[in-house]
């Protein structure tokens, strides 16, 4: 069976689960999942469960709130269902996909609950989960992403992860990690509360850190809008004006997908993809006003939510390409100035909002399970916020003499902080973390770095002269996609990421992992295994020995 | 198949593969392997390639330089084999062997060569790999775990990681992090080298980082001998006599296992063991003398090598026991009391590394895939080091009223900083880790807790009365029993860990989970898989969707 193609882009009106209403400096994001509405056959997205059709629903709703609604200080995220706020990821559609859809499937659900903390810390919007219901498994993991939780006591309403009981599987979307190194939760607690099937109610809850508060039912809603209240009285943030994020448009053939800066070509027999970012054309505006003015066709938000949209279609539609290489076509001074002007006016806050978009969008490739090389050739420019697309590949490959001119490379700050990796480190730093002090020096100059010179500074892994280059990239395609692409998957999940852990890093690596290979077992996905049988007349059986 | 049961207990003497040779301050632990010396049938142990018999070996050879050989500064680890180093773990071995002893294979692989980085960092004997010929595999992630690395260039020998490349799966022995990580590798490098069968010799081995330098054949030996007399030359330690290690006497019957102070008793069909530690009976040695006098046979040194050896019994040789139900018994006053003579002599070196030993084995036991319960009763000693067995628990279990006395806790020095888990923290603060002033408050305090003060500490999961307690212990085992065996090692190895990651953490966390999943996919164990097909005439074929 053919798989229908998943897209990615929605907006508001198209929403189908969710509702977007704005007051003044609040937001309330109402889930009201339409049972019928999926993204597959076979199932029924009963009591506010979700697929991935609505947590791109999700993921489009935070991402306009920071552009188009920017005065908003307070997000309330609440359900329209009586006695239910979510009850997690539907089981039907996790029984009844492939293992690589469902990891697909919590990867961007992840990188959804990430958004949200990364929009939480960095711009300053409050989220208050208000669970008017049972927030059960990821509807629970949903909650624990907010800043605030609060439950309704209602003698019914709980907080559960029953995926560990129910369904021999792990809470998926960073519950256990969220658990124990965001709220706290005593370990032991967090153990008692992984494996209780019916999770806790309001007094416990709180008393367990799993909560912030519990209301009556007839105070539940004065005491969220009190709550939001407090929240937008001490904001002193002026009104702002947001921009317009509007479809992006592309062109697509059986083997190509083109976007105004980014254009996808896929060589699905041989496994793998140029993925070519483009630099902006002619003069770009200096000033807020002009970038404001010309909103979301600003090159830095157009090329990177284009670049977004490209590596999710390949992650999700194209389970086959393995490897992507990595090109850039156009006036490196260009990106260049670009940088300068966004470093220039970083505390305005929509170059903030584009940062920060960058940085998803990088730590979104980081995050891929295919392979990237890059490629340098004359004519390339990967400079400033362009060179992360080198830095996050797992190698580069740099033209070193040619008659068509000179491959070069180039630094900005952006290269310095203002991207960072789920890590925390500057990309650069990951990279290459033995040589601190080199990059420093490069840091003082940020000139025009040549072959030899990206060499010396240990930037690119080889850089054959023109004689060799076509046979050593064909060469270097060519082996790669020989490889084992479970081997190739966990090994740089391994090497991406040297350096420190934070909570994002735990979720994707360890949480993820442990996940990965779960779902994968008889005891979760065989016949007689836990999630093959939720919900059916027969009983899992399970064979006990622990591995 | 009854599969025969692993013994992991050795002595030199005993010693198969390995030949360890002292000569004043330097050791020089030589691999040799006997091929046809294996644990099971259906392998032969070609070009120094290993099962886990020989690291057993290994693990007490580096455990014994540390009791019995204080005063050795460097080791030396070397091949006897010509032209072969060590060609890591055998491939016939993996390719026949059960997913869970896989898993506990590399377990305790990982666990030897982090015991090896261990005596380097604490006790300052530094680590020397003499790579005489090839290091491929696990052989090289040996070489990788010791403080240098020398190779011989002889215009044939390498290191190399071809797990990816030959087997489809990962180097599994902390490899690739210690290429970021520790020899702090270029991403970009360790890439390569990690996909390259064949792998690197000398020059560009070095020149890449992956070896400290390389000497020709002529000159290997003298130039290995030339480095070890410089660390021995600038070491000032005084000539330290060692203690022996004999070994462990218990007795078993069909379910029990009995140690002189740790008891094993097995309820297979219930999949349950309870393990319990005694405390020492009658008066202890207070000095450095009369503990040098005693032993091995001194309380905390022998309890700990019984409860060591006990774990890895379980983890071997007992796979369908899901819970350990974790009890003391004996005078708490004694277990403090040992407690009190280990801090003020903290600066011996055999209270040193006796510290060192006890922390290596609560290591062990947080590494351990088996749920863990405390059980605290009147007549239980959880006080100082042992209250660690309650701190590494998943829950525990407190009788708050009995006719038959009173249960209590106690806390002594050792709990804040002698027993760092592998994330660096005391496990009290990985426990607790929202709570440090409470914690602090007790610090200082140091006194005996009862069940309320135990309660208010967070220290104790529930507190049934009397009335309740039978019951509820029964059922907290019957439920804990119940559930998916792998959701529920994939529950605990996310919860135990809360707090910072560090090089040990990121190899049994990332790595191991990311290796665990690698090694049930059919692209490697399937029919068509990888590691099935290595060595034979047919060739492994890829489903090459990523995951």
């Amino acid at each position: 069976m053919l798989n229908p193609e998943i897209l990615f882009q929605t907006s508001p009106e198209q929403y189908k689960h969710w509702k977007l209403q704005i007051s003044g400096q609040v937001a309330t994001l109402s889930m009201d999942v339409q049972e019928d509405e999926t993204l597959a056959d076979g199932y029924k997205l009963k009591l506010n469960s979700y697929d991935l059709g609505v947590d791109i629903e999700l993921a489009d709703a935070v991402q306009r709130l920071r552009f188009e609604h920017p005065q908003v200080r307070a997000v309330v995220i609440t359900s329209l269902k009586p006695r239910i706020f979510c009850a997690g990821a539907n089981i039907y559609m996790l029984g009844s996909s492939s293992h690589a859809f469902k990891v697909n499937f919590c990867k961007f659900t992840n990188e959804t609950r990430c958004a949200i903390e990364d929009d939480s810390k960095h711009s300053g919007r409050r989220y208050i989960a208000a669970l008017n219901g049972t927030a059960s498994g990821g509807g629970y993991e949903l909650a624990i992403a907010c800043d605030e939780i609060y439950l309704v006591d209602d003698g019914n309403s709980a907080v559960s992860l029953p995926e560990v009981p129910l369904l021999g599987v792990l809470p998926g979307t960073g519950g256990l990690t969220r658990l124990v190194d965001k709220r706290k939760v005593r370990r032991d607690r967090a153990d008692v509360f992984s494996t209780l099937a019916e999770g806790l109610r309001g007094k416990r809850a709180k008393e367990w850190g799993l909560i912030d508060d519990y209301f009556p039912t007839s105070k539940f809603q004065e005491s969220i809008d009190a709550r939001v209240k407090r929240i937008v009285d001490v904001s002193n943030l002026s009104l702002q004006s947001g921009i317009k994020l509007d479809p992006l448009k592309f062109e697509t053939t059986g083997n190509s997908r083109n976007y105004e800066y980014v254009k996808l070509t896929l060589n699905r027999e041989r496994r793998y993809a140029d993925l070519t970012v483009h630099a902006p054309n002619g003069p770009q505006p200096t000033t807020v006003e002009e970038i404001h003015e010309l909103g979301d066709r600003y090159w830095p938000l157009q090329a990177y939510r284009e670049l977004d949209d490209a590596l999710l279609h390949l992650r999700v539609n194209e389970p086959l390409i393995g490897l992507v290489c990595l090109r850039t076509e156009g006036d490196a001074e260009q990106v260049l100035a670009i940088d300068q002007t966004l470093a220039a006016n970083r505390h305005h806050w929509l170059v903030g909002e584009i940062f920060l978009h960058m940085a998803r969008v990088m730590r979104r490739l980081d995050l891929t399970a295919k392979s990237f090389f890059a490629i340098v050739e004359p004519g390339s420019c990967f400079a400033g916020n362009l060179l992360e697309l080198l830095l996050a590949s797992d190698r580069s490959y740099m033209l070193r003499d040619s008659d068509s001119g000179e491959a070069a490379l180039g630094f900005s700050e952006l290269n310095f902080g203002a991207m960072p990796m789920s890590n925390g480190l500057p990309r650069i730093k990951s990279h290459s973390i033995a040589d601190g002090r080199k990059l420093d020096e490069v840091f003082g100059g940020l000139k025009r770095i040549n072959t030899d010179e990206a060499e010396e500074l240990g930037l690119v892994t080889f850089a054959p002269d023109d004689l060799d280059w076509e046979d050593e990239i064909r060469l270097a395609i060519e082996e790669r996609t020989s490889l084992s692409p479970d081997a190739l998957t966990g090994m740089e999940a391994s090497l991406r990421f040297a350096g420190p852990e934070t909570l994002d890093t735990k979720i994707y690596g360890r949480l993820t992992a442990w996940q990965n290979w779960i779902f994968q077992r008889p005891n979760a996905v065989g016949e007689k295994g836990a999630l093959t049988n939720y919900g059916k007349p027969t009983k899992a059986e399970f064979d006990y020995k622990r591995t």
